[in-house]
């Protein structure tokens, strides 16, 4: 049963948060700088991409989140300020600053965000007005222009909002994303943002973050490529006016089912808008001998750029997954896999004891031509499951990629 | 100094040594039955995939070769005999059976190996005549139809053959591989098969081929996928004459570096003909804390995807590189590395101390557009370094796999 409900929503659904994207000149088009705000105090906790090249938003937005104090969230897209050296902190440290001073918050209490090119140093003049009109342009109705202004290679806009109870109180949470290329676990070239008027303790709340997150936005793949900039921000203003949520409170468990939905929602809309996807694969991994295990096959598979081709080709090529299961690590015993595909048409078992089935086709032909598909694979070993999302690998994706910077 | 001289030749260039390549009709069209066989006795060393989904022939050529006697190399294309159970264990059994029978050696002396789908059972019948075609068309002038009925994606056969003076003797090593997807370090989806004649320990010849597979197939790369079915396989069937070669006899370093250039020069056709590859890509990464690290780096670079793009779209996008180093594990500081691109036409450092340097976008336009690209990667930490190759990634990599089965 689940506690919440679903609604048509984003980052400012929540009561105490204001929104604004506007276009600043930073892109070719399209609205470019993002700011997110609470009219209130608020805590926040974030999550950041691993990779050792990271940038310099990164390192700013690391330092300021780690007191669990953030009101603000300032994000640029069209270039992402990484590998721009001592020049690139300056300037997004002068971001937070500019936010700070418009805001009348302290600036340690801003998150800086970017996301574009790398490599290539900020047009500050343009960021700095950029913040200037979006301060002016701030709203209780302006997150779907967040959404918007956060976009690169994107086609869609990424949101969603749900509702539910905490404490006899009405809580909102609302999250935008955006993230269509260079997607990988361990924070995939994503920025996630979502607010909520919960009241809830900044501790809880970044243990509640790096549990889920590890199970949504870390277990989705489009390419492999970890990228420099990826964060994931939760913003948490109180005005919900709920007695604040600890560990072990009432609702904690319904909150981190509500939050986990968002997350989970916001991760799968990134896959969904995969550069040049043309499906959008579910991989389970169950009869493992432990979850570390179940989640290196889950990858493995999904990153395999033959697995992926044969999706886009409706080819249910299993042998392709079962050597990307062989050769991704995992504990494993080659001669009692299953492999079971489906999608909304049907399900055929096409491994059992390792090798193919008798299946049809014929089936399998049908229920690949579909747009959603789920790989099952049971590694018949252990208890241990996991569960992650990828797509395939068109012409489109070797398009977008070939041609980026031009 | 090299002591070797490349010669136009491949398996049937050293003396003692017969090949031939038939059509037996496992494939649609060409030739799919290779044999090689040394005249006589000779010993072998070989290595295998580490794909924990190996292919049958795989499990019986490693028991065959375990004693370091070999004589005969049977392989077929069209079928990889991999994931086919109890069945395709006895059937790679059957082929090495029957080949041993027409040479009249035993069993044990021969190396079965098999490339083509997965998961597919043998058309046993067709298999087995192929191979009496294959003795009836044994010839010492038949190394190059052995080549040719190896290949399945491969556009183009892939051969070499060096001479070189050992003991005072004329010795000749001569090689044939295949391979152009499912390619990854750890054996790539390839074989290759080399003949010598020179008498040399076997446990050597091990030690050798060993060293020498983890500079040259084990640091190639199409695609991050590594196969169910790679092996590199080693005759030496003493037929020069010379006093047996042991580690530490006068010309073991002349004979190792001559086939440590006929390995690498096999590694790199079959990148060459990478599927769908347009460029070729030499990454070179020094400064590093360790070899492995240096490995790890060169590796990450050549698999990344968006790196791959990006070349195919000649975009010296140094971003992507950087990314992929930050990701790759190696230990490494983003501030003080370096990155040069060159080509035939001219070299441009395009990173320095982590960022940009001022180049000339129309210099590295105009060297992108060679097919060979070399980049160095300078991690200024350490003493180690390492070098790999790959490719770029294609429309045609795509459609290729795509519809590989079809």
């Amino acid at each position: 049963m689940q506690n919440f409900q679903v609604i048509d929503g984003h980052v400012t659904s929540a009561k105490g948060f204001e929104a604004s994207g506007v276009y600043a000149g930073i892109k070719k088009a399209n609205k470019d700088v993002a700011l997110i705000y609470s009219t209130v105090p608020a805590v926040g906790a974030a999550v950041f991409t691993t990779n050792k090249v990271c940038a310099a938003p990164v390192t700013v937005s690391k330092a300021h989140v780690a007191d669990g104090k953030v009101r603000a969230i300032v994000v640029n897209s069209g270039n992402a300020n990484a590998c721009t050296g001592q020049k690139g902190l300056e300037d997004a440290t002068a971001m937070g600053e500019l936010c700070g001073e418009l805001l009348n918050i302290p600036s340690e209490e801003v998150i800086v965000s970017s996301t574009g090119v790398i490599g290539v140093q900020m047009p500050m003049d343009k960021i700095l007005s950029g913040i200037t009109m979006a301060k002016a342009a701030l709203s209780a109705d302006g997150g779907l222009d967040a959404a918007a202004a956060i976009m690169t290679t994107d086609t869609k806009e990424k949101r969603i909002a749900v509702k539910l109870t905490v404490d006899g109180k009405e809580v909102t949470i609302g999250g935008i994303a955006k993230g269509s290329g260079m997607i990988h676990p361990n924070m995939a070239t994503m920025l996630a943002f979502v607010t909520t008027d919960v009241a809830i303790d900044p501790v809880y709340l970044k243990k509640l973050l790096s549990e889920i997150t590890d199970k949504t936005f870390n277990m989705i793949t489009v390419d492999g490529d970890t990228s420099t900039n990826d964060m994931c921000v939760v913003l948490a203003n109180g005005a919900a006016q709920n007695a604040t949520l600890m560990e072990g409170s009432a609702d904690s468990e319904a909150f981190k089912a509500a939050l986990f939905h968002v997350l989970e929602h916001l991760s799968k809309a990134i896959i969904r808008d995969g550069e040049g996807a043309t499906k959008f694969i579910e991989v389970a991994v169950s009869g493992a001998t432990g979850e570390k295990e179940a989640r290196i096959a889950v990858k493995s598979i999904l990153n395999s750029n033959l697995v992926k081709t044969a999706f886009f080709g409706e080819d249910g090529n299993w042998g392709r997954i079962l050597c990307s299961l062989g050769y991704s690590g995992c504990e494993m015993n080659p001669d009692i896999v299953t492999v079971t595909l489906s999608s909304a048409v049907g399900a055929v078992q096409i491994v059992a004891g390792g090798q193919g089935t008798d299946y049809s086709e014929d089936d399998v032909a049908a229920l690949l031509k579909e747009t959603d598909i789920k790989v099952d694979v049971d590694l018949g070993i252990g208890d241990a499951k996991a569960v992650g999302w990828g797509c395939d690998l068109s012409y489109e994706y070797v398009k977008i990629n070939g041609a980026y910077r031009t």
